[in-house]
């Protein structure tokens, strides 16, 4: 096992609230569709019930957080008003709502006459949530794990302790004379225990972290438990030679501005040469008066862009209303570009040449690959998930926007009558392989 | 990065070999199926011209090994004649005829009008494969690697290493002239690059070790790439009170003798303690028969098992002749057991009472759970999919038997005709998220 410096080893009490929760969440992965809608119906119930409480233990976090200096941004995201709160409220019924994820038939195939194997989805098992500041997160992650069958272990920013304390009491409070078990849900409330997390192999399936690139990145290099999500969105956004200027300007600056600090807007622009002289002349007062500084390569300084971008500017995802600009001789480079740098989450291709755009869709490797639309797209809820869980730009599946689907897994079940291998071995039976209907 | 002690860093030579695999992967994964045929069909022509020098190059491997006094065991595993060479070649032709595992549309939604979201399946990049003695392997995954668009770096063991040289030779002399490029494929040699291969991430998608449980376990250990595959397979045969007891004994039987090296084989038998009795009575005359030894808990010692079994008997894996049994004293405790004991692999019960049995299947979480059959079973050609990479007993997809389904993911593509997210937010444009025929 790795052992990482400053991730401590799980204290034996921590050991056993973990194992609790997995107990709990084996029931849970038995539990009906209507005995999980139900359970959260019960919780939304309880939070609209206990939400003075809620929004008061927020009132003081707040306080004390801005004694404490925290910036505006923060505070902001901290804060949890009654109107936020009964959204959050709305969304754990949404969720509720949902198709139920599990107990889907992927694969249904008789091996040999009365031997039958199914393939069907099952929950994951126990999910370990890592979040910052905002304690809206905490009601949907609940909501998410519950309905998807799993139980979670949840770790909130030590500026929201007492609205995620309150919060997680009356969740659990909802879930008492439900078919759901309140030990489903465990709140780590101290930094070492959410460290410890990390090392819960075998009791924790999946971590989500819900945060900064920085937190993202600790937590996939300090754990053997699979991470899904994301640290760096560097997106890119390549204008053929063959586009629509008039598009291409517009799909670029709504995949810059339309909300800068999230992960699918665009922190590079790559222009094709041929091309590049008449978007810019179009783009950069456009782009100006949207506020948007541009850093541009030699060629496109040279087509006006005023700053000099360097090499550490293609790498940066700005989260920010900064965008680098470089011009490319053709789709090759481009490709080339977006390889050595892109972090592999959404890139898009304006172009009208049909085979042009094909290439870049067969070629780049990310989870989101895009022809003329912005990148702003991928998003669950866009996608028409209903729920999301992340974006993962990791190769294996899960990968892109992350909905209840990614918080299942599957089991393989073979029922037989007395059957065994060597009756196969020794040409007694033979295989079937017969697909039935799903 | 986590970084292991032993492993060291990649060579530059190492990296420009790994790039270059990398980039001819990008090519293979815009090839056609036919292609890709193509491709196989050629490998396989060229393996059967080269048949000679390869099983000469084993002769000097073989001869080599018997002189460092390589076990018999090893020796056989390592050996290629010529009839099982073009068995090899016969396996490489049927991964040429499995049908496509990639372009497979997985969804296909109307986002909005004029904006469409396919997810289609596409190749995971490049393979990395560390496979001991048997050279056979190298043909085996060079070929699923190849079938499913994916470049591999492979290293087999010292023991086979000219024999891995002359195929590989082969292999990239039957890509000549092919659509795809000998560069897909890379043989490592040294020691010291194998371990430098489990640092290539960015270059390498997915790890796939074929051998002993230690090999396996130190690459889980020792890697951030993802690893397909498992280290244990302590597989559990529970046979509950409502059993027929013959049936429990045929099955037993098999599940452990049927070929006791493989990871399907069980380890432990659990016995609920109201038919122990009558089921030991049975079956202890025919293990004897079959060779097997027995080693019990004190209450089947009571009831005739002869050697004692200790703590570590429930823990280990034998793949051999062996099998622990436990009396439990209902099915929960026979759950318990297999919560704490089991690796997730593959566990049966024997029961007439379904409901039970249901229970038992919702509730153990293993990839495979059986009823009724043999733990025999788990096994990529017995499931039907015409190959098998390995079978992995980890919580996320791909799990249990795993084939050509595995060495692919998705990828998102989403055309659109200048649509851009702020017409959305300003309600100018709304969502349909239609589903279209996949």
């Amino acid at each position: 096992m790795k052992k990482s410096p400053g991730v401590p080893e799980p204290s034996s009490e921590l050991l056993q609230r973990a194992l609790d929760v997995r107990r709990s969440a084996v029931a849970l992965g038995q539990t009906t569709d209507q005995d999980r809608r139900r359970a959260l119906m019960s919780m939304a119930d309880s939070l609209a019930s206990n939400a003075d409480e809620i929004v008061g233990a927020n009132a003081q976090d707040l306080e004390r957080s801005e004694m404490k200096g925290l910036s505006t941004a923060l505070l902001s995201r901290l804060k949890l008003d009654k109107a936020k709160l009964l959204g959050a409220i709305e969304g754990v019924r949404k969720v509720a709502l949902l198709p139920d994820p599990l107990g889907i038939r992927q694969l249904n195939r008789e091996l040999s006459e009365g031997l039958v194997l199914e393939r069907r989805t099952v929950p994951l098992g126990v999910l370990g949530v890592i979040f910052e500041a905002r304690p809206d997160a905490l009601m949907q992650i609940a909501s998410l794990a519950i309905r998807s069958g799993n139980g979670a272990i949840l770790k909130g920013g030590s500026e929201a302790s007492l609205t995620n304390e309150t919060i997680m009491k009356a969740l659990r409070e909802g879930l008492v004379n439900t078919p759901v078990d309140p030990h489903t849900l465990e709140l780590l409330t101290t930094r070492q225990e959410s460290l410890s997390l990390l090392r819960l192999d075998g009791l924790v399936d999946l971590i989500i972290p819900r945060g900064s690139n920085e937190l993202v990145r600790f937590i996939q290099d300090n754990t053997r438990i699979p991470v899904l999500g994301h640290a760096d969105g560097i997106c890119h956004l390549y204008i053929d030679s063959c586009a629509d200027l008039e598009q291409a300007v517009r799909i670029a600056i709504d995949s810059k501005t339309q909300y800068p600090a999230a992960c699918n807007a665009i922190e590079t622009l790559l222009l094709h040469r041929d091309i590049a002289a008449s978007f810019l002349a179009k783009a950069i007062p456009i782009f100006k008066e949207a506020g948007v500084t541009l850093r541009g390569d030699q060629a496109s300084q040279d087509l006006g862009v005023q700053i000099a971008a360097n090499e550490e500017d293609w790498a940066i995802e700005y989260l920010d209303l900064i965008l680098s600009i470089r011009v490319v001789s053709d789709l090759d480079a481009a490709l080339e570009h977006i390889r050595r740098y892109g972090s592999r989450h959404t890139e898009a291709i304006i172009t009208n040449d049909k085979k042009v755009a094909e290439r870049f869709l067969g070629a780049v490797d990310s989870a989101g690959v895009y022809h003329n639309c912005s990148t702003r797209f991928a998003d669950g809820f866009r996608y028409g998930f209903g729920a999301e869980v992340g974006i993962s730009t990791q190769t294996l599946p899960p990968r892109g926007p992350v909905g209840l689907e990614g918080l299942v897994t599957y089991r393989y079940r073979l029922k037989g009558d007395g059957h065994i291998a060597a009756d196969f071995a020794s040409g007694d039976r033979c295989f079937s392989h017969k697909d039935l209907p799903l």
